[in-house]
């Protein structure tokens, strides 16, 4: 279905909107999780040795509870570039996005030190207690655990390079999703590694926090899932175009909302610490606006706290205090909001079948307003 | 070439023999370091911001003097399978596996907080310093060196997948060489953590050990690159099997021959410290056998100094003599005999033509006897 005329398409967008099951997310994600743990099973029972059960376990209870955000806009990906029948490659290619974005956490959470994630204990720290518990020296524990974290997300890239390979070698396209993988893969690595220069340095550079999410989230979280979704069934550069067009203003609002969450979150939903950031001294669009407007007492007040190890939650309150004062929390909510805008007027006259521009109105609502 | 009849194979062989520009080994990896170079050139020039210019130039540092072994093997496996013509795909692969190769050492010396790598500091060590040299904070740099080198890692890994597969794609066997990756890569990783699991334990399960160094060695640095090679040539089943006749006991011993090398190596040679493997309680045959003949005392002694990070030279002096009065030592030379041996005999037979088999016969000399 390289192209599809306007008659045709219309057709389409009925069909699709007259099978619920095409876009009812809550199925597709059940679709998505049947293929890992299908995945997964068929890891372990080649694996070459019972070692690594322990280590897929790990990557198991590591991939229960995500918020599959790249998988369901893979799919939507899929339906918007016209994608119809039988969709079980562009399901196999999104659940090999959450094995990708896997190994993205898990590294990330070993970069950043970060003991917690999605409620639990992040994957270095579960695996440093497992080792305490098999009988491993303590004194080894946090060692072992990072090491093995550096493996376990090495074994999810590597796996989530054959789900995705296998789901294109299945379709025509390949020669299409392949590149696009390689183009995602280098993005969300430059978005992590200026994030990581730029983290722990007090900042009010806008343009370069800025670009960091727009390479570490906006392109890889939404833009290219949606492309690879669109790519594998075979949409065309019409569709690509509008789905880009939709994809980074939501992407960037996304991260914004997850930066708000970071420092103003509930724990109990966003299952992160609310000092994580502010420890590691994350360079945020939030705090680079606080640092263009603040005094210079305020300055001197986030100087003292940000980027330090012992922050506590009373320097946190002081932190968010200054944030609030300068506007720049405000600031940040309009940004949300004129984004999300953005990214919803581009779906008005996207090339798209009804059923998926509603799908990804759904999604970029609770996207952007989420709490967790 | 799917199929060579044995006349056709003589006439291949002869053919090959006659150019001697198809197994100069040391051309070979020429033509391998310009692949490097075209390629990371390119990501240079294709990098969506200045920033990874110096990840670039410190992945191209660290690349400069590996002994090429892979690469190696992976072209003689091409000219053991019967390639001829245009060889450029079976160098685009093993300029890939060199790539997959820095990802693992990169990574591996983050797990083993190894402060040197071919008589360079190690990624994470060199990242740190470039951090410090930048103006980054000193109290951040071991921990932004350590997060860099995972990233730095991260990106080896998924050019090295380019590499390989876009050599793959433009010969006929995707369809054989991808899955030898995924294989491959799945089996390394798998040895790696066997490693991590056993390391810091002193135990005489000489069979583990043997386990470790079959998965992380004798298949992922030799028998898979050689099969890969082959594939890429559209070798024969009976070439494959060759192959992992020579290619298991070689690997066992170059392994074997790492082991002591890193006890009793010349740090000036290896580009290694001696004393790591110590401190980190590298679980080797050598040490398992060790224990499994030491006396009572010796064992005491072995316990009081394996895998304590204060090991010192004096201490490993100490090892040293238990590794020799135990005749561990002796015994695992006689094992890289054994293995070396088995090796040349699996070539006297084997289906490869001459100038393949007389590289392969280099290789395993110069592997098992070497002192770097």
């Amino acid at each position: 279905m390289a192209v599809l005329d306007h008659k045709r398409r219309a057709a389409l967008a009925l069909d699709v909107a007259s099978s619920p099951a095409a876009l009812d997310l809550r199925a597709v994600r059940r679709e998505v999780d049947a293929a890992l743990a299908t995945f997964l099973d068929a890891k372990e029972q080649s694996a070459p040795g019972p070692e690594l059960t322990s280590l897929i376990a790990q990557l198991r209870t590591f991939l229960t509870g995500g918020k599959r955000l790249r998988p369901l806009l893979c799919m939507c990906g899929w339906y918007a570039g016209g994608g119809e029948g039988d969709h079980s490659p562009a399901v196999r290619a999104a659940a090999g996005l959450e094995l990708f974005q896997a190994f993205a956490l898990i590294h990330d959470d070993v970069m950043d030190a970060s003991d917690t994630r999605r409620g639990r204990p992040s994957a270095h720290r579960a695996l440093a207690a497992a080792y305490t518990a098999g009988g491993g020296p303590a004194d080894r524990a946090a060692e072992h655990g990072l090491g093995a974290a550096v493996l376990l997300g090495d074994l999810a890239l590597i796996w989530s390079d054959e789900l995705l390979r296998g789901a294109g070698l299945t379709v025509r396209s390949p020669e299409r999703v392949l590149p696009l993988l390689d183009e995602m893969r280098g993005e969300v690595l430059y978005g992590q590694y200026l994030d990581l220069q730029t983290t722990g340095r007090l900042s009010g550079d806008v343009d370069t926090a800025a670009r960091v999410i727009r390479y570490k989230t906006a392109k890889y979280t939404v833009e290219r899932p949606l492309h690879i979704g669109a790519a594998l069934a075979g949409a065309t550069p019409r569709v690509d175009a509008a789905l880009s067009a939709f994809a980074l203003p939501l992407g960037d609002a996304f991260q914004l909302r997850d930066d708000l969450l970071g420092v103003f979150g509930d724990p109990q939903q966003t299952g992160k610490s609310v000092l994580d950031d502010l420890r590691t001294g994350k360079a945020t669009v939030l705090m680079a606006l606080a640092v263009q407007r603040a005094s210079r007492s305020e300055l001197r007040s986030l100087r003292a706290r940000f980027g330090k190890p012992n922050l506590d939650e009373r320097d946190a309150d002081v932190v968010r205090s200054v944030l609030d004062r300068t506007g720049a929390r405000q600031a940040v909510e309009e940004m949300i909001r004129d984004r999300r805008d953005e990214a919803l007027t581009a779906l008005d006259h996207a090339p798209f079948p009804a059923a998926a521009v509603a799908a990804l109105r759904d999604i970029a609502g609770s996207a952007t307003a989420r709490h967790a």
